[in-house]
């Protein structure tokens, strides 16, 4: 019933020691139906290549498991938060890649200093504030859900245009229109952190791109008269 | 009757993803035959794994696609004013690599701080001004290319002596008397970039290379009585 | 007699090239049997691809060899010592892997800034002090083991909690309840060590991560009520 | 008559793209046969999968090719020079490999800042001044030769303790007993700089080991008692 889910949550999560995003069982991708209001997602601890499509686990909005032998990722609850709260997103990836992770604990959001960054949101990479003993204590994998919900509806984000996150003091999570591309988008911030890095290493007084050079990036690829890629 | 230079240039970007120096669709190269007035570009938003010799566009100096069923690259525009505009180049090539991208964003030029710099070219690499809004929404891409050849310009810069530039917030372009030593000068980019942010951070006060030097690598390489290499 | 502990040191050794944390024939592995008092591990100066299960040689706890046609690792001694002082540890594993290399070379134990960090360890990764002359001359590589102890002593650190020292102006160590996992701990390590440096040159005044969000990640993988991986 | 140091050569030469140690056609290395006084050195401008044994070129000690179809590498005056004033080694490496490359473009020489450095050399790795116009006006090669044996001699060090020199704004040389163990001094040195620059990353103000330290590590691999590797 769930096997294209599973294969896809599977390939995607393949993804992640392919692309170098995570070592050892590090990291885990998932994929959600919203007919079934169900997402596949890596069981918890287990080395990438002993993974298999059968392996993935089945859990619905609520948090039950539907189906699989397997616990589900630890970091369950995070992203059945997002997929209740931001609205058709049909994948998320969470990895340690280092150089995400670096500016997650250096808590600092990404400016955007260029346009590999623009091609794929014309926003500032937030940045979660780090969680309170308090939200730790009662439920920490959900609270780091609501953490990354409430930041982007502080600043206004929209997680269509803005589908990453760093979580302070711990990592990204991205997320996009499949599993697929929410592996994609964890590659390109972990590039785009990379290029800011050395930015500021280089210059550490530099200022972001202009608005005019971030709009023409991003609507290229992803406004109304975008003419990026073929038809 | 094209099927030479799509082949130039479909060989030409698969050592995009084999030398690292763009992930996922990022980058492009193009090979020019300057008797028909065409060149090979790649198709737009293509990942190189489904690139093929016949997935090349032909476009011709006044930017129409004279062969080919897709789209060509985003970036045509830019390899159209180039080839116009530095004659004798062949090829060229545009990635994001992420060294030559920090220093694109830190929006600095690199100065000559080594021979592995000096043997490619003999001066500074420049780096072009941000583009103005008002060119932006011009046209894009034929705007960056005449950032590019305007940068030139000013700096009398010979782009037979200087295969590179770095695009302000963007990242670099570089070109060759074919579409592979256009990537070989891509790749060289790359070193020379992630060389000189390590001289720089091992010594922010460093000064370039003198000039007598610089000279004797560049001329021993490509000067009248240049002796590297065989006959 | 004692196949299987060669074979599960020399399988551990193996991972020291394949996860690229030492050239040549840097770095050594060793695998303990607490009952037979008998501890396998790499020969000296000997290249990881000449390496076979019955080139490991054993070595009981008071530096006797009791089998094997080859030198032990010069730092077999270290080894010893911890064996012998660290009780429950099964396997040792000492690299050159650059990044933990060059905190030891700072002479800089390794704040908690992040989650992966305290995935691993809830404390601060310690470095020791540089080893007195008299140390040196004595025995130093049984001397090293007694610095990393005294250290773990000075600092009430307990080697359970905290599997991993850097050896000042020397490098890491690392162990775990089987040589498998000290391998681990060694490759943790040096990616902790890579986020930790990004995470200083991006913020140089960066605090480490509150002692709540520390506990919990320790404890959801290590504490008595661990949720993490599969039963 | 020459098949041994050709493929001697050959095989030290194919170690350089194997450890990434350059790429494209840059570096070179040779091996010496001190009886016949001739060395056989990769050909100029060739990349290293083009290489075969047969295509080594062979010199004597006074800068004729005694066999060879192909013009020898455009650094052979310097490897000549090295063989004539350094007795004892058998094997010359060059490389542009970046960490190395950096430190000889900030002009710096590099502390023995930890053991790693210490097992292969007791002494600050040097960096030759830049060489003057004159010098280069003349014979550019030979004077980067004759640049290196006068900073040793200035500098009181010994080729065979100290395998390694940076060579200011170019890069380094590395030279042993055979053509394998200069190209193994090369990888080690590129590790010994990496390390370098993230020690100093770290701690700007580090200083370097203390000498019994350094003395230890030299002498337990290289001195009169060395106990180090297998007899």
């Amino acid at each position: 019933m769930y096997q294209t889910l599973k294969e896809e949550a599977w390939e995607a999560n393949m993804e992640i020691p392919r692309l170098n995003l995570a070592i050892y069982t590090f990291g885990n991708v998932s994929a959600f139906d919203p007919d079934k209001g169900v997402f596949a997602i890596k069981p918890s601890g287990v080395p990438y290549n002993k993974l298999s499509a059968d392996s993935m686990v089945l859990v619905d909005l609520e948090g039950k498991v539907v189906e699989g032998r397997l616990n589900p990722s630890s970091d369950t609850e995070t992203h059945r938060v997002l997929y209740r709260e931001f609205s058709g997103i049909l994948g998320i990836t969470h990895t340690h890649s280092p150089y995400a992770s670096g500016w997650a604990q250096a808590r600092m959001a990404v400016p955007v200093y260029g346009t590999t960054h623009a091609d794929h949101s014309p926003e500032t990479i937030p940045c979660t504030l780090l969680m309170s003993a308090e939200a730790v204590n009662n439920n920490y994998e959900l609270e780091t859900g609501n953490l990354i919900v409430s930041t982007f509806r502080k600043q206004e984000k929209d997680p269509a245009n803005m589908p990453m996150v760093l979580v302070s003091g711990h990592g990204p999570f991205t997320w996009g229109k499949s599993a697929a591309q929410s592996v994609y988008h964890a590659a390109v911030l972990e590039e785009v952190c990379k290029m800011a890095m050395f930015t500021q290493m280089l210059d550490p007084k530099v200022q972001p791109l202009p608005e005019h050079l971030i709009r023409k990036h991003w609507e290229r690829k992803h406004g109304p008269n975008a003419y990026y890629g073929q038809k």
